[in-house]
């Protein structure tokens, strides 16, 4: 594949001036549009060392509002960032909508240098590739314009470079030892290339193979791809078709199985009971915990289920016995406008539970399949594609280590009913109640078809979904707690 | 000090019990009432090893609603964390309004465990202090609810306790051979713990000294205390006085020197010279660069500047020859939810650049003092208070390394004038001006008395500001790289 570029391909000094100067003005008037459009965009550099990276995002971002765009150059992995699944990293230097983030080595480093340097173990390399792959495309299908460049070099061209360098005074600090590798180990590190490439080249972000040999040819080359890139991505956004209006689902289809109502509502404990099993379950998640941090597992516990399905006392009674500088728990209602400004994941991203503790999710992801779907806010297209992105994104956790346990708080229509009378009546937990809950509930049908389906499409082996029998709160808490006391004792037998 | 308090006080467990249970409820509506009434609250842990902190900070979150507070438990700093001022990391975890945030040792490690390691110089123990009393100073001016606790063990209770725990399998993992430390250097530490608290306990934020050889004594203690604090807070918010409106100031005070008039609009450059200085100069800056990196100094440079003084096409030229991978520009508009949810100084916080960086900021934290006091979205208090907040803000940053560089781009009212014309006449240029621009022209006199008192009280020598004469483009531009080359060149001869 890389043999066939042809390195010999050059421009004289006129035709790049003539060519560069126009294509800069153009760049300069994508960036505008992209901030107006609040188009954003992702180029990624990826080449031999010496390669000219750096100058080219100088002369990407030479005609550039400084404003509108940031760089990141991509080292390995800090302490911190290791205690992460490896893609945390490169969310949270996601562009918002409007600006375009330079990745200045990316996490192709991941299935590159890592792997020249056996950081990374082989078997993984095929996962982290699928795992690349689903971020990019969940990426360009949030409207991200994702522009990848591999810039490649000839042996002879690479060493010459790293001898010019390393001996001017100016440059000499930024030859690393590992570069001097790249060149003894050439050939090997042509064929990882290779098969990164043909691996991560996808329809939606495809590669750009750039002769870098020549520092003009390979400069024109790169800006002429992404100006059309940024164009295309514009376009797109014009021609966009308007969403057709479904009318919503009020019924599973005949096919589908209605699992909330296999559900035995009827489960229940007396207080006698509760009290000592609620014990006895706490006792077994406290000893636990001091087995997850000593081996560093994280654990994502998230929370769905009806208003007022008592979400808030099983969380209550789940940290009551763990010791709180091991636990967070994340609440999600509206998102911040940062959080608007990024596919939809990112917040999620963002407040992932470190190894060794416990972030507990009071709602969760799901609302891209749920609320958002029920209230229109995601269109029919976003929430279909969301089961997907929520299977990966999950698998990524599980393959990082995580303990993932997604509950489902499960009540009746009648109880429902019960508790919001209640609350209104009782001065103290007035405040729990709000209008939004009544018309939520006036729509329990067509959120009753989204869960099934959700839980249908999301339960995987790694991440199963449980639902819990909660029309009566003792049995509800119990279970849960068990629940993720089992989860973890099966995770620490099969380590 | 800390001699003077009665370890033997101790409670009886009925009394406990009936005491601890109307605490906890109390704290609960407590707890509801900040979240109402948006009422940031910030606990801190202090005090022995085995002192009991985790058990406190359990029982304080036992009746809490988990989604109104967080735990942040500190260690020593990470390798990241160490690039920036102590406090940098502190001032992440800032609790959002009607959030409690829980700090389980906190910034006082700095001047306790630092101190006993010898990790800190003893001649910046003062300074650090300093420091450490205008950050809580910042916070409770700001709104936040402040309570500090020490909990005080006898040594021979500490031994007892540590004893205890490292013979306890399900505790032993978390005695430190740190702790061990305090144990045989008491006296010492008891020392260092006086100075600490003498220096540290101020009218704003004092510390509650806490008994805690019975830990049933501790708990209702702190207990008691906290709600104290917050009621007051609560209290304050509610009898808060109406700021009295006073008429913008559209003259200086006899006796203050006008700044700005004094700037000779005159200066210019031809373009020839202008072409050979801005070369020099760049060129200048580009070698500076690579010392910045190597000696992992960190540089902050902000602009302000009247509408249309030319900041951008400066910060152009200024990073024209910068490498992209070395610095960042940010730009401050209007602040996101996420920071309207903390004190002003935040987003600077959180966009500081690190250690070898190179950070831009087009426009700033003076934006308090300018447009926050000429529009009114301060009130007259809060930006007569900035101007100490600010210089203690940027003396933190000197003292940790950093060099900062403060632009006022002056232009006459005449010339601004003029470049509004040519924009609306430039469909290019049309972008960037807004009816707002036309608005702020208006309220010149307002905005040049503010100007001229913000750089006179906020004009310190480890921060001088430097008022650029921009009628001329061509000299602003030369003249800020100028400035900036220089205070690099007297950083790297002082160090």
């Amino acid at each position: 594949m890389l043999d066939t570029l042809d390195l010999d391909l050059s421009l004289d000094k006129t035709t790049y001036r003539s060519q560069i100067e126009t294509l800069m003005e153009n760049l300069r008037s994508l960036q505008q549009a992209c901030w107006e459009k609040k188009l954003p965009v992702i180029v990624v550099l990826e080449g031999w060392a010496a390669a000219g990276k750096g100058a080219l995002v100088k002369k990407m971002v030479g005609y550039m509002d400084p404003r509108g765009f940031a760089v990141h150059p991509i080292w390995p992995p800090s302490p911190e960032e290791q205690k992460y699944p490896f893609l945390w990293r490169f969310w949270q230097k996601l562009p918002a909508r409007g600006s375009i983030g330079f990745f200045y080595h990316s996490w192709y480093i991941h299935v590159l240098e890592d792997r020249l340097f056996e950081r990374v173990k082989e078997g993984e390399v095929p996962m982290v590739m699928q795992h690349i792959n689903a971020f990019e495309r969940q990426l360009v299908d949030d409207g991200v314009a994702i522009a990848k460049f591999w810039i490649h070099l000839s042996q002879k061209e690479l060493k010459q470079r790293l001898k010019k360098y390393a001996s001017d005074s100016l440059q000499s600090w930024r030859v690393r030892p590992e570069d001097w590798q790249q060149e003894k180990n050439y050939d090997k590190y042509v064929a990882l290339a290779e098969e990164m490439l043909v691996h991560t080249s996808t329809g939606p972000s495809p590669w750009t193979l750039v002769e870098g040999d020549c520092q003009r040819w390979a400069k024109v080359k790169v800006l002429t791809q992404l100006s059309a890139t940024i164009t295309e991505a514009l376009d797109r956004l014009h021609y966009r078709t308007p969403t057709p209006i479904i009318p919503p689902q009020e019924q599973l289809n005949p096919s589908e199985p209605n699992l909330l109502a296999q559900v035995d509502l009827n489960q229940s404990l007396s207080r006698t009971e509760y009290k000592k099993e609620l014990l006895r379950e706490q006792v077994r998640l406290r000893k636990l915990q001091q087995s997850i941090y000593e081996q560093q597992i994280p654990i994502l516990i998230l929370f769905e289920g009806w208003d007022a399905a008592g979400k808030g006392g099983a969380i209550k009674r789940l940290t009551d016995v763990l010791d709180p500088r091991s636990y967070k728990v994340n609440a999600f209602a509206a998102p911040t406008d940062e959080e608007k400004a990024r596919q939809y994941l990112w917040r999620f991203w963002r407040r992932l539970p470190t190894a060794g503790t416990i972030g507990i999710f009071d709602r969760s992801w799901y609302g891209r399949v749920l609320v958002e779907r029920v209230e229109g806010f995601a269109t029919e297209t976003e929430w279909r594609r969301a089961y997907q992105e929520i299977n990966e994104f999950e698998a990524q956790l599980s393959s990082d280590g995580y303990v993932l346990v997604k509950f489902w708080l499960h009540i009746s229509q009648e109880q429902q009913l019960e508790r919001f009378q209640e609350r209104e009546n009782d001065s103290f937990k007035q405040y729990k109640l709000t209008s939004e809950d009544w018309r939520n509930r006036e729509k329990w049908p067509l959120y009753e078809v989204a869960v099934n389906q959700a839980i249908q499409r999301t339960s995987t082996p790694t991440a199963p979904w449980t639902l819990i029998a909660a029309n009566d709160k003792y049995y509800a808490r119990v279970k849960v707690i068990q629940t993720v006391t089992d989860a973890i004792r099966r995770k620490l037998k099969n380590r």
